[in-house]
């Protein structure tokens, strides 16, 4: 008797013998194959596509006839017809196994596959989404055998699918009969499971095929803004990204003070949550019509969020998180229906996950960075630092992870700063100072072209120049302090001590002038002493938290850095170094991840599997406390200096030279906040 | 080496050694013994206590010395002097064990104590609370090993009660970090479990030890009216009982009308939802004034419902229970939290429990009369109807249960009815006809006396003399039969026919006069020939579908009769029996089990075991659809003479003589509903 035929599946490699005739879907199912299909078998979904190869493949030991699958039948004739198969496709539903056969599942076939991420980091994510399509025929009512419609799909679902104990959304009872009497009982069901083991829960059904797709929201709610990404939740792929302004700005730029709003106002806290999740359903309303979906479409939503952020979208008062020991009222990832939240833009039954917060200061965004950067799974050792207002800092390789979170204030963001504004068109963010005149020149956001090129002034004329941002207050001190107009300690230097007329008397210190458009009617804009003591104040407390967990992790240097957070992205590895925000490392070792916490959210929002790794990662990072730690005051102390007061920073100092210069009148460089005199 | 002290609890009869100084509570647990505790042993809640027996026991075998206990310690006598123990009670968790001593576990302080009924019946409920209470220390946060206020909780359960998983309802959220802190970290928690396996769920919490207690609602909504009985959840004892009228009554008496509002007004059954939420929150906030507790207590309801109003109260349109196939949108037991059921006087993570529905017409309400008569643990064929607006028929015994509905319409209710109105003071109740003379006499709802004793008139002079409840017009139909007032097809004679001045004319039919108010002002009270027709069509609907329900069983008798519903309490079995509303059985072996709807839902209220038992039982009833069955037309039209066209009612038959008389001019008796002539 003849052997039955032999189907190998590419790429995953599974082979076994299946009778003439078996549907090459069956044959995938029984062999664990990732193949997607959203009917069952029935030739309508077509997301069972796959491609038979034909010919010799003697790797497989195999010779594949042009026969091998059965003739186009008439449902995929049909199908070809009206919708279109692309050349060499099948319906894997449809056809048949006549002889050996190999047979390729294209990406877009396969429930896990992989999507490549737009950022610049190489990593993809594997699709393993939460809630998933599912149609079904559902056996009409029976007055002789009585059961709710409820139940018979419940049937329907574990006969066809093997999808078991259903529970149902109770929003989802009062259209429960009219979708399935619409449909004549063959509807399209969403299913969400909140982790693998979990009962699946239906949250949305429609009459017949649902083609229109499902989506999800990544939101990462930041004290600012609130980004968004609207995602397909079948291929994975971004449809949308929009932002929206944190409205609880108003209570507090900071989140210190969003705090203390909710300790001194009582309700304060409700009025926040209020706020922020009317933000929510303007941003989800704004970002589906963007998209040109339904709202009612987007099935899931997952949050990022720093703790604060976290305990007032959730409704609780921060005030804990405002005073030590810093407790949490709740640390685990959280699931909730969209309802449960308050948020009435998604549909009712929309399900949200909430990343795990690692620590009262080290937020779910934090976790967020950590599942997109994965500094567990580094060979070196990363320090991947988010910079923000408050700064969350990990330290990890394959061996531990730590994390901690260090209060650098809004200084790095331009806020505190003289000169300072939001980085928006006419700001500075570039800035270069010439070692030898000590003449600057600039860049401005809205103009690719620098101060001293022609065509700057026309082409700024619009925007004028207005103030300095983040990554450009950032730059100024650095090259300042590589230009000798400024000392380690932090002093800028007078006009006689200097040589540069720009160093200008500002009571008893100094000033540097990089731009005066006051003949014009703009602003005069300098870098003030006290603008070098706010950026040491926040580089020395973000360089203290990396120190931190370097002590704490037994090491005094690190592999690599990884500057996230979009403000990351904006900021030079040298000046940064320069600085000496960061530890010493070779400048090729500092990359920037773009926004990684968005990134975290992304994969989260994409995969199950992702969601567990996380929480189990979280559950393992070792969390320091950095505001009760005695050795943190005492790395800010040193990290104070520019770079640094005690250590070297060796691998900075083979590329960019730092002239030893004392602007201190008694000479002992000690500088730094205190502005007394010795000697 | 001596043996170990022996240990003997009563009435479980459980036994063991245990090391001297094992604390009573201890010992319990270890042996399985169902001892209570809230504050797992720390000596103040006072829920284990126990009664040491002293002696010798030759039963068991042991003497038991003065000093088998440790003496009173610190704890136990702080106790004593606060709140007082009853003679000879020790707190089982204080009190160790000396040498052999036998131990009884009084009743209340056993978590699966039995609570008789107040009914007749003398059933017991099993205590088996889905919600229970747990006192617990909590570790206080720690910078160093920074978890959540939950996690905290969660893990202190899980070490001090052996609580594992712990879900905290979102709206605890909020309070979750105050309540630890004013409890200095020490709470009561309530913790609701849906069945027995499922993860404990986080419902309420209290600073210290919470001594309140915790109730629930055992809500029974019916078409006219909706009572509650509140329940302390730990005693199960019934607090306060209170109804409301169910004010969807304006748009419509009967659930037919209900039904056709929804379809013929677009957001019809959104109205009548909102309504009857709106008087579940109104019930609920009067009872819990009425027990002088806090609403926020009540923990748990259960509702006991027919399925026009569960659909109506899920916010379901009910439309598909109006015509055939009579689809449910979903028949199995539900559960919610009061916030996702919209009901709003509740606190919004109280627990909802709606019993399972049998079939499109046989609703919750039948199910927990089921749970409440056990129709499926009787050795003898039982029969029980529930009469209101529809009848829920059960017939069962060890081997089988069916169950039926049947359309009586509002007959038995009073409606419908010319002289009619609802059971209310000035109704009549009660009414006899002496055969002889075929003079009437009555009593009234509101006074004991009958109409023909003295004082009468006085006393009904505040009250009046109104008309006819339910329970008056089948005695007085059945009283017309017995007198010979009445032929067995229903016709009431003429004055020269019956020799009764009573009997007036009307038209072309006869009606007789039971009382005639109108000199004092009041209504002439009469029975017409219409009313007859009516309770006709009535207990012919009652009759075949019991006879339905017989016929699928493949019997023609049964051994008993259980009369339910709050109406049922109060029909006469014998003339019950004389209209024909019931087979025929010896009188004494009918019962009324009072309102076992409201009994079975406290008993679900009271017992997970209970709920779990009435969702196995429901789903193995044999359902019978009335309205598709002919046979059901066949035994409506045979059963609508007076008892009964064909079957011959031998018991009835030996205890009360009935008149062979024939009014119908044409002779041949068949009169029924048809007003037409022959011969």
């Amino acid at each position: 008797m003849a052997q039955d035929p032999l189907v190998i599946f590419t790429p995953s490699g599974k082979r076994g013998r299946f009778p003439v005739g078996t549907p090459v879907l069956t044959a995938a199912r029984q062999l664990g194959v990732d193949l997607d299909s959203v009917c069952g078998g029935r030739g309508i979904c077509s997301k069972c596509q796959i491609t038979p190869s034909y010919g010799d493949f003697s790797k497989h030991g195999v010779h594949v006839a042009q026969d091998a699958l059965s003739e186009c039948n008439s449902v995929e004739e049909r199908y070809d017809r009206v919708r279109g198969l692309k050349t060499g496709r099948r319906l894997g539903c449809q056809a048949t196994v006549q002889s050996d056969v190999v047979i390729d599942v294209p990406p877009e076939s396969q429930v896990h596959r992989q999507v490549v991420r737009k950022a610049a980091a190489d990593r993809v994510i594997e699709m393993d989404p939460a809630t998933r399509l599912f149609y079904v025929e559902v056996a009409e009512p029976d007055m002789h055998d009585p059961t709710g419609d409820q139940q018979r799909l419940a049937k329907a679902l574990s006969e066809q699918w093997e999808v078991d104990d259903l529970e149902v959304d109770p929003k989802i009872l009062p259209v429960l009969q009219k979708v399935l009497r619409k449909g004549d009982w063959k509807v399209t069901v969403a299913l969400h499971r909140s982790h693998a083991e979990a009962r699946p829960r239906l949250i949305a059904l429609w009459p017949g095929l649902h083609e229109a797709g499902i989506f999800g929201l990544a939101i990462d709610l930041g004290s600012t803004t609130i980004a968004a990404h609207l995602t397909n939740l079948d291929t994975g792929a971004v449809v949308t990204s929009a932002g929206i302004m944190n409205p609880q700005i108003r209570f507090g730029e900071d989140l210190m003070s969003r705090v203390s709003y909710a300790m001194m106002n009582p309700g304060g806290e409700r009025e926040m949550t209020a706020a922020v999740r009317e933000a929510i359903d303007t941003l989800t309303a704004d970002i589906a019509k963007e998209a040109g979906i339904d709202a009612g479409l987007i099935l899931e939503t997952v949050f990022v969020c720093n703790p604060v952020m976290h305990h007032l979208l959730l409704g609780i008062d921060p005030v804990e998180l405002g005073q030590a020991p810093f407790a949490l009222a709740t640390s685990d990832a959280l699931h909730f229906s969209a309802v449960e939240l308050g948020l009435t833009a998604l549909p009712a039954p929309a399900r949200i996950y909430i990343l795990p917060c690692i620590a009262g200061h080290v937020g779910a965004d934090a976790a967020a960075v950590a599942l997109a950067e994965q500094p567990g799974k580094s060979e070196d050792l990363a320090l991947i630092v988010d910079v923000g207002t408050n700064a969350e800092i990990l330290l990890g390789d394959t061996s531990r992870t730590l994390a901690c979170s260090s209060p650098t204030g809004p200084a790095f963001e331009g806020a505190q700063i003289s000169s300072g504004q939001r980085a928006a068109p006419g700001a500075i963010e570039a800035i270069r100072i010439d070692p030898a005149t000590r003449e600057p020149r600039f860049r401005v956001i809205g103009c690719d072209l620098w101060s001293d090129e022609d065509g700057f002034a026309d082409a700024t004329a619009q925007t004028g120049i207005t103030g300095i941002c983040g990554s450009g207050i950032i730059e100024a001190v650095a090259e300042m302090r590589m230009a000798g107009l400024l000392d380690p300690s932090g002093l800028i230097g007078s006009a006689e001590a200097t040589g540069s007329e720009r160093c200008l008397p500002a009571g008893r210190t100094h000033e540097y002038l990089i731009h005066d458009g006051t003949a014009g009617g703009g602003p005069k804009i300098t870098v003030t002493q006290g603008d070098i003591r706010a950026i040491q104040l926040a580089k020395s407390a973000l360089y203290a938290g990396a120190r931190l967990l370097m002590d704490t992790r037994g090491v005094d240097k690190v592999d690599r850095v990884v500057l996230a957070g979009a403000f990351g992205a904006h900021i030079s590895p040298k000046h940064a170094m320069v600085l000496g925000m960061i530890p010493d490392v070779p400048l090729d070792k500092v990359t920037s991840a773009g926004n990684a916490a968005g990134t975290g959210a992304r994969i989260a929002l994409c995969s199950l599997k992702a969601r567990r790794e996380i929480e189990a990662t979280v559950r393992r990072i070792t969390k320091v406390e950095t505001a009760i730690e005695p050795k943190f005051q005492e790395h800010f102390v040193a990290a104070n200096a520019i770079p640094h007061a005690t250590d070297p920073f060796p691998e900075l100092k083979k590329v960019v030279p730092l002239p030893q210069v004392c602007f201190n009148a008694g000479g002992d460089g000690s500088g730094g906040g205190r502005r007394r005199r010795r000697g």
